[in-house]
């Protein structure tokens, strides 16, 4: 793989690329033009073709890609073999969805501790996954290792407990908090944030957008509708 | 607003562009340049003055942006004030993490109803709002008339649960099951989805990226890192 940077957009859409081949692999479907992997996301061909240009050559001229290399090339150009682990900071409503109801390991990667606060929990598995007081986490990180924490604390907590994971050698963030972590070396760790509102927000403008469409006359239904991210 | 369909792509700035200047706001900013919003969000000025003017004037040349206004502006075009009002499907620890801790009133929507199949929570309230049996939804949604559905069912209802919301007059569903939503009519309701997997991949690919530059000689540091998402 190429050590140039890749841009924001870019690593937005490579999930998506996955999800999408990883459905066609599923399907039984065997190979895929750029304009048909493009259309079913709402992508032109040519952009597929750049951004996938990035790795390295997938596709062949008059054939199109096939399904099963690009599908393991993505899984690898995600690090989805790369074998990383996470721990979870908090087991609430929020921390238990993810523990029970995620499939981590269909991304590559393994959940080995959770932590919490609760007496209740402490000391319990959760999906075979053993919850620890945060008093331990700096011995179980030096233990366990993992490459990624993901964030479900109370808010009030956030930053500090970004902190003792970065100080302690975690090197990704996974904050679902909706705090902006406040890392002392950001230069140590890469942040996701997952952001509910700007979905839910997203979805307000389409519902209004929508309903303006169901209110005016049909006009120009031949615009081009097709975007690019 | 013009009736101008918006691409994909400025949906899922406008949210962004509204937590920047919410911030700013919270932080007794007054006015922004286009440049340094640009620079907060790592976009472009030139994209940003782009996006907004497909809503109309807001900045003022050689002035900036007054930091409330936008922040209005913002909220009316995303439909905060709107008064939408939401129901949801499930109360699992997904639903619990969302009627017991999302701040649904901060984004201007109310939580009106929750349904779930477990006798032990139907009759009960979860933070005020009422746990119905799913048997009662088209009962509840005529009189009720939800804007939003949000789907934290299991898998395996998805699509069923889906179409019983859209064919009782629900038109926007907010879809957390990394299931595909299959609608019978999909052009009665617009559906937004939260891919966590998508998040979780993309912090995979750039833990790895993370990686290899600390492990490469620092050559190019003064490579333009600015891009238009």
């Amino acid at each position: 793989m190429k050590k140039k940077r890749i841009s924001n957009a870019v690593i937005r859409r490579l999930p998506r690329y996955y999800r999408s081949v990883d459905d066609l692999h599923y399907n039984g479907e065997v190979r895929i033009s750029s304009s048909a992997l493009g259309k079913s996301m709402g992508l032109t061909a040519s952009q597929i073709r750049q951004d996938l240009s990035c790795f390295g050559e997938f596709g062949q001229q008059g054939y199109g890609y096939d399904v099963e290399k690009l599908r393991s090339a993505l899984s690898d150009i995600l690090g989805m073999n790369n074998g990383y682990t996470a721990i979870i900071m908090g087991a609430g409503n929020l921390g238990r969805a993810l523990i029970q109801n995620f499939s981590f390991a269909h991304y590559g990667f393994q959940l080995t501790a959770a932590f919490d606060t609760d007496p209740a929990l402490v000391g319990s598995h959760l999906a075979e996954v053993p919850i620890y007081h945060p008093d331990e986490l700096e011995a179980r990180i030096a233990q366990l290792k993992p490459d990624v924490a993901i964030l479900t604390t109370p808010r009030s907590v956030v930053s500090k407990t970004a902190n003792r994971l970065v100080e302690a050698g975690v090197t990704g963030l996974w904050n679902f908090t909706n705090v902006e972590v406040r890392l002392v070396n950001p230069e140590k760790a890469v942040v996701e944030n997952v952001h509910f509102a700007d979905s839910l927000l997203a979805l307000s403008f389409m519902l209004g957008a929508h309903r303006s469409r169901q209110d005016e006359p049909r006009l120009s239904e031949d615009e081009d509708d097709t975007e690019g991210e």
